[in-house]
């Protein structure tokens, strides 16, 4: 018997590979983590422009107020001229627009009046005033992201404005998922006696793909072991980890057990429900994290073992976790920690369903989990219990 | 002049659209919120199975312990016989396998011992133990989900569970993005004297998308009114909303409020900065929310007028807001809400880069906003700020 401790560090022990590195154009970098800082090719801004529209002058000839200026031209995104400013003249200038040489501040057209081909500036305004210097956002060399930086559209956005079009960034886990069991069915197709819908494989990989992995196979197979092989010789060509789900407990036809077990794998049982039957392995080199076949214990299992890591490989927050109030009184098993389905209300939590680990509609209606420590066999009404949200 | 409250509401009036639905595989629904309940169309379990490796018999028959009894079959994912069991005899049965006729209890394994083709039994069992009844998680016909469920994994598996292959979902909204302005350069173009390159379109995409929208055009458009009719032509035969940035200020050549506002767009200045020039339209019956052009301004607008709203519909979690101990002291103009950058560090938070809304790698090192008060124009060392989480 394990601790759940004692197997979240195994999985974790695991799951501490290298990922490789991939660039990508900034169009399909986000939520990705640079590889490492990002120095700016060029000064931001690129040149020295105008903060407002209006008319840029010499600070000096603007030191006594008012005074009137020829206006010698006009500088927008459209027009650039005069490429130097004459002393006592002004230039009519766009916000953004290039800062001619020769003038030092720029005048807001609020404070200006103009009468034909002359501008009447009715405010002082000293040197650098509404003047944006080049380089004085970031300086050409200088890092505009550091490394591991989870890349948000703000961050993007510095990488557009450098003109940078692609970046380094981590890959991302990818994630292969191999359901077992003879009893399962792909949705679409119609039951026999004793067969089930295959629910693991959907939730996996919605699971992985929330926790910031990308599933890159997903495959189903019965109850022999070849075809578990060949599945596995697939997977561990495209994927950093391999999740099962199926075929890891005491019974007979456990493949993954009866395949896996000669190769090296710890298949055991952990102190908690549901998700007592746990198992792992490395298979050419690749992790594998094996869970129960019962839908509600393979992803609660995920939930504990797995997907903390994942999120946090990822750069994503992790699932919240506080305490509430239960609003009634439930009893557990010695020895085992309870992962039951709750749904919370304000500051406190009702259960939802039963413990069973094949009650998937009650997992669906539930949103947290209540865990109840080895150590307590029955929690009274109004006690306070930890949840985890789902 | 607009408070930042009038323009928020003005634009929440114009994204009232109603959003159609659309059928998606259930691999493909992660995330998206069913349009109505979904019921299942089975009974889960599907059939009555067992919930533990060990032996099918009549509990009545394990009344008084132990017991004796002969093995007659086995029942697993493989095989099933006998379908209805005798009295007085034993069937081996796997966890989840259906629990033969006449058998209405479950001993498992570890309370049995097996000689030859009998089995002990050492522990009593009452009518039920160890036996899931058909329909015990959801009934056919039950709802699995409510109405408006935003997707995770677990909702998937229910879905998966029951055989459903499709569920009807509401259409993510679908943004459109025009940048405009002459100045603008794509990256990868050598920027003449005056160009900058485009940081809007990359960063709208990958805002509108964190924001749970589905970015279906992005145009960037120079300064002639015609090609922007263009870009507003084909964006409406493909979005739900038009989202656009530049050309709304006072100055000549403002390119959206040259062509929108004969139409009908309200262009005008909001009481903040950065990103005082704000504007609204609608063009052929879809919403248009005009930016100004700098990128930090229209970052900083998107953010305060547009994702709240998008989040909301896409069921995301909003930003979150809290106050901090600023750690210098700062001024603001009055009469204007600022939205200064800042770095939070533990309970206190520290300015990032100047207030210019030209300062995109500014606030790419930034992680909040920090919310000034149009009625302040003071903030001193340790005095307590609002700011939202980017």
């Amino acid at each position: 018997m394990t601790s759940v401790e004692q197997h979240a560090a195994l999985v974790r022990s695991l799951l501490q590979f290298a990922l490789a590195t991939e660039t990508v154009p900034i169009t399909a970098a986000l939520g990705r983590a640079t590889t490492h800082a990002v120095l700016s090719p060029v000064d931001l801004p690129l040149f020295r422009n105008s903060q407002m529209d209006g008319f840029a002058v010499r600070a000096a000839d603007v030191a006594s107020v008012p005074v009137t200026l020829p206006i010698v031209g006009e500088v927008s995104a459209r027009a650039a001229s005069p490429a130097f400013l004459e002393p006592g003249t002004a230039v009519r200038i766009m916000t953004g627009a290039v800062v001619p040489e020769g003038a030092d501040a720029v005048i807001p057209v609020e404070d200006t009046t103009v009468l034909d081909d002359h501008v009447t500036i009715t405010r002082s305004r000293s040197t650098g005033e509404y003047v944006r210097d080049r380089g004085s956002d970031a300086q050409a060399g200088s890092d505009i992201l550091p490394a591991g930086q989870h890349l948000a559209a703000r961050h993007l956005a510095v990488l557009a404005a450098a003109g940078i079009e692609h970046v380094e960034v981590v890959r991302r886990v990818r994630v292969a998922v191999i359901t077992t069991g003879a009893e399962l069915i792909a949705t679409g197709e119609l039951p026999q006696p004793g067969q089930v819908y295959d629910a693991n494989q959907v939730a996996l990989v919605a699971a992985a793909t929330s926790a910031g992995a990308e599933v890159t196979y997903a495959h189903r197979v019965w109850d022999e072991p070849a075809a578990l092989l060949g599945a596995l010789d697939e997977a561990v060509t495209v994927a950093d980890l391999i999740l099962t789900s199926g075929g890891i407990s005491m019974g007979d036809y456990e493949v993954v057990r009866e395949l896996l077990e000669p190769r090296g794998a710890l298949v055991g049982h952990v102190d908690m429900q549901p998700g007592g039957p746990q198992a792992t392995a490395v298979f050419d080199g690749v992790p594998v994290i094996c869970f129960p076949g019962n839908p509600v214990s393979t992803q609660i299992s995920f939930e504990v073992f797995v997907a903390p890591i994942l999120r946090e490989r990822a750069g994503l927050p992790q699932a919240r976790r506080s305490t509430k109030t239960l609003n009634e009184s439930v009893r557990s098993a010695p020895g085992k920690r309870q992962f039951l389905r709750g749904r919370i209300d304000g500051e406190s939590v009702a259960l939802v369903s039963g413990p069973g680990s094949h009650l998937v509609a009650g997992l669906a209606a539930a949103d947290c989990l209540i865990v109840i420590p080895e150590s307590v066999t029955t929690v009274g009404l109004g006690e306070t219990v930890e949840v985890w949200e789902l």
